[in-house]
C-alpha cells in the first residue's frame, strides 16, 4: 500500500487552485460529478468506449474532461496527478478484481486503508467485531445447523451468494470456497444508512474526534430474491439469487435512529483504531429483527450506490442542509473545507 | 379528558406573536421542528438524556430549545404554557403507555378528543363505521374461520400483532387478550394517504365546513413480515411479526384518488358528529383488494411517521404548494392561519 | 386513422402564441397540468361530473378551464380545435373501450400510430422484436410447460391477467381468449423506465436522428401479487392478480444504464421505421434475471403512470435539467421548442 506521506508529498506538488475530482464512470459517477459541478470543481471522467454515450447524455453530471482507457483497470495514475485530480473511490473500484485503488499512487479521497478492511472477510470481521455490533453467527461448513448465506470475497454486488441450509447443502452447492464466508441468515427487514463522517466536524452526531452525518437511507433491490414471492405464490420454486439491480427509498422509525447514529459511531470510531481513521462516506448494512435489534452484515468504505436515489438530498440531508446535498456533492464539499482549511491531508490519504 | 373551554382560557392568555411550537424528540419531531422553522416559529423539544445528540446532530431540524425529562411522561406542562408553547401530538403521544394527552392542560394542536378515538378498539370502529369505510370483518374468537389479525390496544408500532386462522390457534397463540381485536386479514395492497383537514379551507377536497389536502403517501415497512418471502423462498418457515421499522413512498393510480378523498371526507365528517371535528392532519389506513376495492383497518388522528419521508414536500404537496410543504410545515403554516385570523380556537383544543 | 397531413392542416390554422395543452382528467393529468403550467400554457381538462372534486383540489395542477363530460368517449373534438388545443395522450385514452385516439381529429402531442401498436398484441411483438429486445417466449395453449402469464388485449391495468403453468390449467381457468398473449413468466426485477424521444434532440443518448433522455424509473405495485407473501407466511394461498395500484421510485445499478439507454434506442429507431418515428415520453416494461439480462414484457407509447412519483423532477432528471422537470413538464418543453422552432409538425401527428 502506498503510505500516507507519499500521498502527501503528491498533493503538495499539487495547486491547490486548480485541485480537479475524478472518477471511474460507473457505480455513483453521475452523481459525484453533480455534485463536485455543484461545489465549483471541474470533473475529470475515466471512461472505457462503450460507456461514453451514458456519460456525454446528462448534461449536469457529465464530467468537463473524459480520459477514454481500454479498461477500468487502466486508470491514468500520472496523467489524472498531472491534471491536479484527486480521485474518489467508489464500488466499482473496490470490486474490480485486477485493481487495487490502494497500490495507487494518486490522492484518493478518503483513508485507503479503508478499501483493504472492506474487500477482506477476515479483516471486516475483526472491523465489525470492534465497532461493537451485533453482527449474524459466522458458521463453518459442518456447523451449519440453520438457514445460512455463503458469500464470496469482495463487493461483487450479491454475485454467486446462496443460501444453504445443511453441511450436505453446503458441499453440493458452494464449489468455489475460496474465502467465502458463511453467516447465519437473518431475518428481518434490511436498512442501508448512509453515513458521512468529517473530522472537521461542524455538524453532526458526535463520532471520535469529527462529527458523523446521516445522509440518506435505501434498502437494496436483489434479483431474483426480491421478487420470487411472485412465482412463490404460484407454488414454483426457483433458487432465491442476490444481485443487486437497484435501490429504493426507505426512512427509518424516529425512534431508531439513536440506534443507527450508534453503529455509525462506533464503526467510524473503529476505523480510527484499526487504520487511521475512515474520513468521509461509508454504509452500515443492517438487518432490523421483529425485536427491532440491528445486526451488521457488512460494511462499504466508501459511497454506496444506494445514494444515487438522492442526487438532489434526501429526507435526512433536508435536516442539515438548506442546499440539495448528495452524499457525491457532500464529497466535494469536504474537500473544499479541506482547502480552504488547508487540511486535504486530514481527509486524503 | 380536559375541556376545550379550558383550554381556550389558557389560549388567550398566551402572548399571540411569541407562540411556540413544542413536542416531544419521537416520531416525527424532526420533520415537525423542520417545518416550525421554515413558518418561522421557535420550537421547544422534550426530550430524553439518551436522545439528544439526535436532536442536536441535524441544524435545521434541531430545536431552538431543549426541555430535558427523565421520561416522556413527564410532559412540563407549566413550563410549556408559561413558554407560550403549542403541544403538537404524534404517535409516542399517543402510544406511549403512562401518557394521556388529552387530560394534559396544555394547548394542543387539533383535538385532543381524537386521541381517545384512536387509542380505542371500540372507539375506533364506531368512528369507522360512521364514516362509510368499509372495514374489515370483526371476529369473535369461537367464530375465527379465516386468517386473522389480532391486535392489541393502542398505537404500538405493530408490537405482538398475530395471525391466527382458527379458534384454536387463537386460544393456543394469544395470551393478553385484554383490549384486543380480532380482524379478518385482508389480502391486498396497503398505502396510507396522509390528510391534512382545515376548517379554514383555502385548497383541497371540500369535506365538512372546511377543506382537505392529501400530502403525501406512504407505505408501512414491517419486520419481519415484509421481507419473509426472502426465508420462504428457501423453505424456512418463520412467524410473521408486525413491528414497523420504516416507511417507503408509494404513489396511487390517478384514477383512485376519488375512493381515497371519499374515505378521508368520511372520516373528517364523522370525526365533526362524533366528537367536534379533527383539524390538522390524519391518516386513513388502507388495504386495496384485487377489485380495487378501499378497506379501512385503522384511523391514525394525528401526524403519521410515514410523513418522514417528505420533509420538502412530496408528489401531492406538489401539485398544492409552490414550496417545499410537509405535514410538519402545514402544521405550522396552520397555526401561524390560525394566529392572523384570530381563530387559534378552530384548530386547538 | 386520421393522417398526418389532415392533422397538420388543422394544426396550421391554430393561433401559435395561444396553443393550450388538453388531456382527459385521469391517470397523469394532474402531472400533464402541471408540467404545463410550468411552462407557461394555458389548459384544458377534459372531466367526468365524479372526477371534477379532484381535479379542483390542487391549485398548481388544476386546469384552466374544465369541459365536463358525461364519459370520457365524449371528447369535444371540435370544442378543443376551436380553442387551440392539442391533447396529450396518456394511459386511460389507450385503454379505454370506446376510445380511440388515433381517429380522433384533433391534433395529438407524439405519433397517435404508436397508440395502435401499444393495443395490439401482435403489432407490439413485431415492435419488440425489431427493437431488437429480447422478449419472453410466447406459447401456444397446448405448448404450456412452464409458468406463462395471460394477458388480455390493451392497457387495462393488469385486469384479468393469469398465470397457468399447463395447458390444462389454461383451459380451466382462462375464459375469455380473445386477443390474449401467453408470455413465459419470467423470475427477476421488474424495473419501468420512462423515456423521453426528442428529434429536436439537445441533449440525451443518441437514437435515430434524436436524443433519447431518461427521465426517471419506477416499479409498479399491483394487487395482490405484491402483498402475497404476507398471507403465504401464514400458509395461506390465494391466486394472484396484477391490477396496478401505484407505483414506487426505484434507481437502477449505474452501470446497467448502458443497457437500459440500448433498449430505449432499439424502440425508438424500431418506431421510426414501423410507423414514422415516436415522438414524445415511453415506457418499455423489463424484467432483469439473475444474469442480470434484461427482457422486455410490454412498451407503453406515451406517458406512464410510474412518472407519477417524480412532478419535481427525478433521480435522473436532475442529470439533465437544473429546474424540477417532470415527464409531464417535459411534454410541455417540448411543445414549447416545437412552437419556437416552426416544428410543430414534428412531434404532433
Amino acid at each position: 500500500m502506498i503510505t500516507k506521506q507519499e500521498i502527501h508529498k503528491l498533493l503538495e506538488s499539487y495547486d491547490q487552485k486548480k485541485i480537479k475530482i475524478a472518477t471511474v464512470c460507473s457505480h455513483s459517477a453521475l452523481q459525484i460529478f453533480h455534485g463536485a459541478r455543484a461545489e465549483g470543481f471541474k470533473t475529470i471522467g475515466i471512461v472505457t468506449k462503450d460507456k461514453l454515450p451514458i456519460y456525454e447524455a446528462f448534461p449536469n453530471a457529465r464530467p468537463d474532461e473524459f480520459i477514454v482507457v481500454d479498461s477500468i483497470a487502466d486508470i491514468p495514475i500520472d496523467d489524472l496527478a498531472a491534471k491536479n485530480a484527486i480521485l474518489i473511490p467508489h464500488g466499482s473500484l473496490v470490486e474490480y478484481p485486477k485493481l487495487r485503488a490502494e497500490d495507487m499512487k494518486i490522492p484518493i479521497f478518503g483513508n485507503r486503508a479503508s478499501l483493504r478492511f472492506e474487500r477482506s472477510r477476515s479483516l471486516m470481521f475483526d472491523w465489525m467485531t470492534q465497532a461493537g455490533l451485533k453482527i449474524p453467527k459466522i458458521f463453518k461448513p459442518d456447523e451449519i445447523d440453520r438457514p445460512c448465506i455463503v458469500k464470496s470475497a469482495g463487493a461483487k454486488g450479491g454475485y454467486g451468494y446462496k443460501v444453504v441450509k445443511t453441511p450436505e447443502e453446503f458441499y453440493r452447492r458452494v464449489t468455489d470456497r475460496n474465502d467465502i464466508i458463511i453467516q447465519e441468515y437473518l431475518v428481518g427487514i434490511r436498512v442501508y444508512p448512509h453515513f458521512f463522517y468529517s473530522p472537521f466536524g461542524k455538524i453532526g452526531y458526535p463520532a471520535g474526534k469529527g462529527k458523523l452525518e446521516l445522509m440518506s437511507m435505501d434498502r437494496r433491490v436483489e434479483t431474483n430474491v426480491d421478487e420470487l414471492y411472485r412465482t412463490m405464490s404460484v407454488d414454483v420454486w426457483v433458487d432465491p439469487t442476490f444481485r443487486i439491480v437497484g435501490n429504493e427509498p426507505i426512512v427509518i422509525r424516529e425512534s431508531m435512529l439513536s440506534d443507527i447514529f450508534k453503529a455509525g459511531k462506533g464503526v467510524a470510531e473503529a476505523a480510527d483504531k484499526l487504520f487511521g481513521g475512515m474520513p468521509g462516506p461509508f454504509c452500515v448494512e443492517l438487518v432490523i429483527n421483529d425485536e427491532l435489534e440491528m445486526y451488521a452484515f457488512e460494511i462499504s468504505a466508501r459511497i454506496v450506490a444506494g445514494t444515487n436515489i438522492f442526487p438532489t438530498g434526501s429526507f435526512y440531508s433536508a435536516y442539515s442542509y438548506e442546499m440539495p446535498m448528495s452524499t457525491g456533492r457532500r464529497i466535494a464539499a469536504e474537500i473544499k473545507s479541506g482547502i480552504s482549511l488547508s487540511k486535504l491531508d486530514k481527509i486524503i490519504y
